[in-house]
């Protein structure tokens, strides 16, 4: 492998989705929140990705099983809309930037020709004092007044790492719209209580209703 | 020198032989029981591979003499199988992760020729706990049951980093099966019991005896 | 973007321009002196660049809106002599010193092509015995010597590390000339005061003439 | 600059000389020692060689004037051999391995074009026990026994990192032979001590007197 490798199982149906993704990272917000989402929308898989500037390991799973660390991609059909969902266990090995850059792009080369014109990334923000707060940075001013009026607080002067922030920046170069979303924690340890913030305020923020319960 | 080279004295002659490879890393547990494997199985050497990927220094042996880091092959014919044997004493600088990827599809690309259908990577575990325990992953739910059956624990929720990991990952991309055999140490020094556990456990698991004196 | 990308909006009609840089670094010393420079001669924004060896992140402003990481070129026509300026909010990861080296001369042939012959470094010095004091170092020992018989103290023996130095020494491979002006600074916070002291020293040596309440 | 570059500036004339370097590193020996060897066969300069993976900096001089980081190489002419040398006041970036490989995979080359087929690489050991002392790697067991019949000390089991190491290693690997001479040092600061009993027992093993009060 010298070069990242698509492997698609299935075309999904979509209209128009939205394209949303969360990795780990920072108190692994972005994956417990798309795992969530994936929960709810009953997503089902149909593509991985692999890359060559994944760390060099093997992931060993709960019964001792060995795969390649690598992206995986969702596909839900949900009544106010639909949505492609980007999730995975890596990411690219800080060293290598230009890689990382290279694969963001095939990425949106990727969820652009599934027609996604819309992106929200989801991640977590080392801040720690107010409690479940989600925060929001975008490529426009009138989506992040949008996003505020929905009740987040605006992200602003600092950067935005990784996959996270890069994919956001990446999209807005090519014109598509979208938001960074940021739930506040301390990141300690994986933080369920700011994944669950940042899902649920997505999901009020589209329209969907989400009970506590889930 | 600005891509991996193999320099090949002679084919050797093997009937669908089993890889097993061992490098130096944690706890030197690869590279130690790959060494008693070779002596066990009077293994020749037949190959070496070169790669502008190793690190930029020279190894000095106890003679003074200077030698390139490189990983060297071994082949062995035995009653119950043939095995083509890897080890070395270097492994790529943790900044070049492509060239990693790309190393370990040629050698598994060089293996595949040699008709290798079934892999063992050796390697150390950072666990304290329990005496000369060996741990097993591997490429399908079938092959940790027969090597647990066999007597070994399983390796479950981690990550098995360097060529120990990745080659098994890798294989497993190609339809290869295989498993990774790791000896539980503390990996502050060479740990020669650990070494000779999983090298022990190998042999029984592939149905060759070994005497307690090696 | 697998690549360095100029983007031009205009074309500035520039007479034989003397090409002026400072970036983010050491006590931000570059960056002040910059934006001083560009509010003073009423500069225009006219190209950015991107680069896929710009850290993989997304800078968020005040207003929580994200853009990839860039240097920016400003034009301006002044009595004494035309400007081409550019500044950024970043530079090439410290691990790619090869992409640095192409930047450079990316930047350098974009502005050969402006008629560009001579170019002046601005950064922040480690140095905290004087105050204020500006330090020079240049292509040739006649240009060392008519900036330091205009004020500057001379920088010898050392390295300039970064966009400061690495331009300048190429631009020197090239037959151009120019100077590398350091404002002492303690760098532990943005420098204000150093940044001003750059600026002035340099509009002074060019013939400019800066009041003290800008 | 995206690849080395040589700059040639005169062809020397030279009967199957020996190549010796040595770089700033540990202790500056390398480099002490090689300007002592400048300063005793009155060498000239004859090459210069550029790097994209030299470190993204530039160097002041006593003057204040700038050059890129670079080798320099020098020719001398001995009533008992002809002498090839090379300097510098920098190596390439550690996070660039294949970047070092391929530099001195072209350094060979050009100095089997000029009929180099002996190399001795010069550097500093971090041994503090004897003074003084010069310890010998070599490409083969005779030399190994030829130097240390003239005095230096087995280096045995270790390893030699950066162009000291990899030059001799991939000078072995062509089927050159050669010697590394390590001066035994502290290495906190620039080892003027060490430096010169390099220099001198490398002229007394090639058959030169050197007289103290060099």
């Amino acid at each position: 492998m010298d070069k990242p490798c698509f492997i698609q199982s299935s075309e999904p149906v979509l209209e128009r989705p939205i394209f949303v993704l969360g990795l780990s990272g920072f108190g692994n917000v972005g994956k417990i929140a798309i795992h969530l989402l994936i929960k709810f929308c009953g997503a089902k898989p149909f593509a991985e990705l692999y890359s060559p500037s994944f760390p060099d390991c093997v992931i060993v799973n709960s019964k001792g099983i060995c795969h390649m660390p690598h992206y995986e991609f969702y596909a839900a059909h949900m009544e106010k809309n639909d949505f492609l969902i980007m999730t995975g266990d890596t990411q690219p090995s800080f060293d290598d930037v230009v890689a990382h850059y290279m694969l963001c792009g095939e990425i949106l080369d990727f969820v652009e020709k599934k027609r996604c014109s819309f992106i929200v990334t989801i991640g977590g923000a080392p801040i720690t004092e107010e409690k479940a707060q989600v925060y929001v940075a975008a490529t426009s001013p009138r989506l992040a007044l949008e996003f505020m009026e929905k009740g987040a607080a605006l992200y602003s002067k600092g950067r935005i790492v990784g996959a996270t922030g890069l994919m956001l920046g990446l999209a807005r170069e090519r014109n598509l719209e979208g938001v960074c979303l940021l739930g506040a924690t301390s990141g300690i340890r994986a933080d369920r209580g700011a994944g669950f913030s940042v899902f649920k305020f997505l999901m009020k923020a589209l329209g969907n209703e989400v009970k506590e319960g889930l």
